[in-house]
């Protein structure tokens, strides 16, 4: 089975709004096994509305359809299928009842433009909205059958799983295919240097199709394969990620879609260490980042976000000479930070970075993209450089953030730490 | 002129990425004159490709294409349009040139995957790409002149604002109608309570068409409107702002489009006031918010994200008898934690957060969405206690750190702080 996705709305067409709801479904139809060829967007015109319906009723089997069904005057869909189906629209009993009780339960009185809402196309099945005024509807057109919902989120995703998807498991019947998509998370390499280092993959691995995508600053790999059976489609997954481990070595964050920050987490969760962080040029970041972490309250103790001089050395006791003799974006003071840190929280591990985000504050010696970052552990502790490009401020902090996180990573693994990452 | 938009990639297609290019392009051509009618998602399969492409040239006068054009085996947008337009696929000197020039920059030899991207349908003409390894390139379809396009979003923007925009805008000649969007930012209010305030808008000013976006945690109201006299419609976009304006108070943010951080720093350098933040269930993220405005560092001073009890206690100083009779999450607490902050940086205001962001840590007393806020001035020194209903870690983190950032607006702007914000 096929199926087509449309959104509509002029505020997805001109742009207003970035369609968030056809990925959703798409990834819940192609978990189904139903295979997703095209997803379209229009504006509340009714006649481009009618023709892209007549489109899909000519290619799909399945056809979900988000937007439109709301109580004001730019909600066209049910008129639209109506008229693609050339039949008329009927106040539907049940979409009245859900709409009365919508605002029965919260002791409002019910309005004429939400009245409209309970007219459905004749020979349509209404949907129930558990959550929202708006009824939802199902009905064939051509070969193809039709789900509209809702463009609210909440309410497509609701009634998604409870309407639409069983109904479209029921009339798979027997055996279904499914489609399984694994994210494998890596850093340090460009997406072709990714794409070099797995060239033979296609040879090795020819029922899974692979892909590449930039999710700045890290590069995922993802592995598409469809199958009937479970079992044999995550052997096949778990070879193949294994293939990847070894040609991306350390480069290769997890196998599982885990963020570095979790990754991180877990690594200090198991060795029952603690961390806290100096952050300057990274102005919070790492911190917001660790802290994302549901559970990051039993490692995480503290970061210090040391943006002004005076800071980094009245609240991390950073020495003022060194300030003074080596700058405050330098290797020496990125060191002291890191100390610093871990001395006065008592924390297993200090991480610090010092660095120019740009746009202003380069210099000749010290360009924008210039980043130091400290790592003291318990053995030891160590300062590194790193220049990046980006001449952007936000690029500049998470990629600033990531390598100092990576460093902590890789100490935590105990991979080299003297190999550049 | 009429366009149709194409996002292309098996990631788009079965929902793994969100396509926010496609938006993004809509924004710039209707803002250029040019209509948008219909957005196309296809996945990386060439007969669906040719035959979304075919259709494209059939009806549309311009049309956007993005993604495909990288080195790796997934990228076929060149051989699509090739096979679409019936020529062969031919080395092209400028783009070979842009291919190796990227390389030469970064003094790393070129790849055969990379050489593959200077192979461009035979007849069209190569865009340069300034900042990637991808040229795209423009060629006749049909009745339609496209242009084809990197998905990497930046790469993307930078050419269609330098290469694609124009051209298309040389192509219109004459007296263009230009569309204008004004967005203004909102806080505190939810989008229906928002649009209750603004119902009579469409009355008096019923040249502009109203929109609303929810852009948790701020709603953003858009005006859009179509015109050929620049004066005329800045005059009218003025007169709506004052209007907006006076309904929402100091419910509105900016009307400009400047975030809440933006507005913050704007009103502390204003006032040659600093300030510092003791973060706990915000986790850095007011720092890291604070410190994406370029020249924070004139205003912002130091955030303490004391995460753990053990650090509001020994980095800043506050009193293990006021955690011990309130907990961490309390008016006293937070109350005590700006007070302590300002003192320890010598900032002018403090401000500090402590909450239960989730999913974890709530009880009957204090349920998950509870956080309450300290701010201390150089007049004084208040706390407020606010409950959300979201469950979600991330959302409550947003809200929580925007709710804490608006008291400060409040207060900088001399707005009575009484008033529930």
């Amino acid at each position: 089975m096929i199926s087509e996705i449309l959104a509509t709305g002029d505020e997805i067409r001109s742009g207003t709004l970035v369609d968030s709801n056809s990925a959703y479904i798409a990834q819940k139809l192609e978990e189904t096994g139903i295979a997703v060829v095209r997803h379209h967007s229009v504006g509340d015109e009714i006649p481009v509305m009618v023709s892209v319906l007549r489109e899909i009723a000519s290619r799909a089997d399945v056809s979900i359809v988000t937007g439109g069904l709301g109580p004001t005057s730019d909600d066209l869909t049910a008129e639209a299928a109506a008229s693609a189906a050339g039949v008329s629209l009927i106040q539907s009993p049940e979409a009245l009842e859900i709409v009365e009780s919508f605002f029965r339960s919260f002791h409002r009185p019910i309005t004429a433009s939400n009245i409209k809402q309970s007219y459905l196309p004749e020979g349509s099945t209404c949907l129930p909205n558990p959550i929202g005024t708006a009824p939802g509807f199902m009905m064939k057109l051509g070969r193809c059958l039709f789900f509209f919902l809702p463009g609210v989120p909440s309410e497509m995703r609701r009634m998604l799983s409870e309407s639409v998807l069983p109904r479209i498991e029921a009339l798979q019947g027997g055996v279904r295919q499914f489609c399984r998509v694994k994210t494998l998370t890596t850093f340090g390499l460009t997406e072709s240097l990714t794409g070099e280092r797995l060239k033979d993959f296609s040879k090795i691995f020819p029922m899974i199709q692979l892909g590449f995508r930039a999710k700045f600053p890290e590069i995922q790999v993802k592995f598409y394969l469809r199958g009937t059976d479970v079992n044999q489609v995550e052997v096949l997954i778990r070879d193949a990620s294994h293939w990847v481990s070894e040609k991306l070595g350390h480069k290769l964050i997890s196998s599982d879609g885990e963020s570095m920050e979790a990754v991180v987490g877990r690594l200090l969760s198991q060795k029952k260490s603690t961390l806290a962080v100096a952050e300057s040029c990274t102005g919070g970041l790492i911190a917001h980042w660790l802290t994302n972490v549901a559970g990051s309250s039993d490692y995480f103790l503290y970061s210090g976000v040391v943006y002004a001089n005076q800071a980094k050395v009245a609240l991390l006791g950073v020495s003022q000479d060194i300030l003074n003799r080596h700058g405050a974006v330098h290797e020496e003071t990125a060191r002291e930070m890191a100390l610093k840190v871990r001395q006065i929280t008592g924390a297993t591990y200090g991480l610090a970075t010092s660095g120019i985000a740009g746009p202003g504050g380069g210099t000749d010696e010290k360009p924008v993209g210039t980043v130091c970052i400290g790592l003291a552990t318990p053995a030891d502790v160590r300062a590194y450089r790193f220049q990046y490009r980006f001449r952007n401020r936000d690029m500049n902090k998470q990629i600033f953030a990531m390598t100092a996180l990576d460093l902590l990573r890789r100490e935590l693994m105990g991979v080299n730490p003297a190999e550049q990452p």
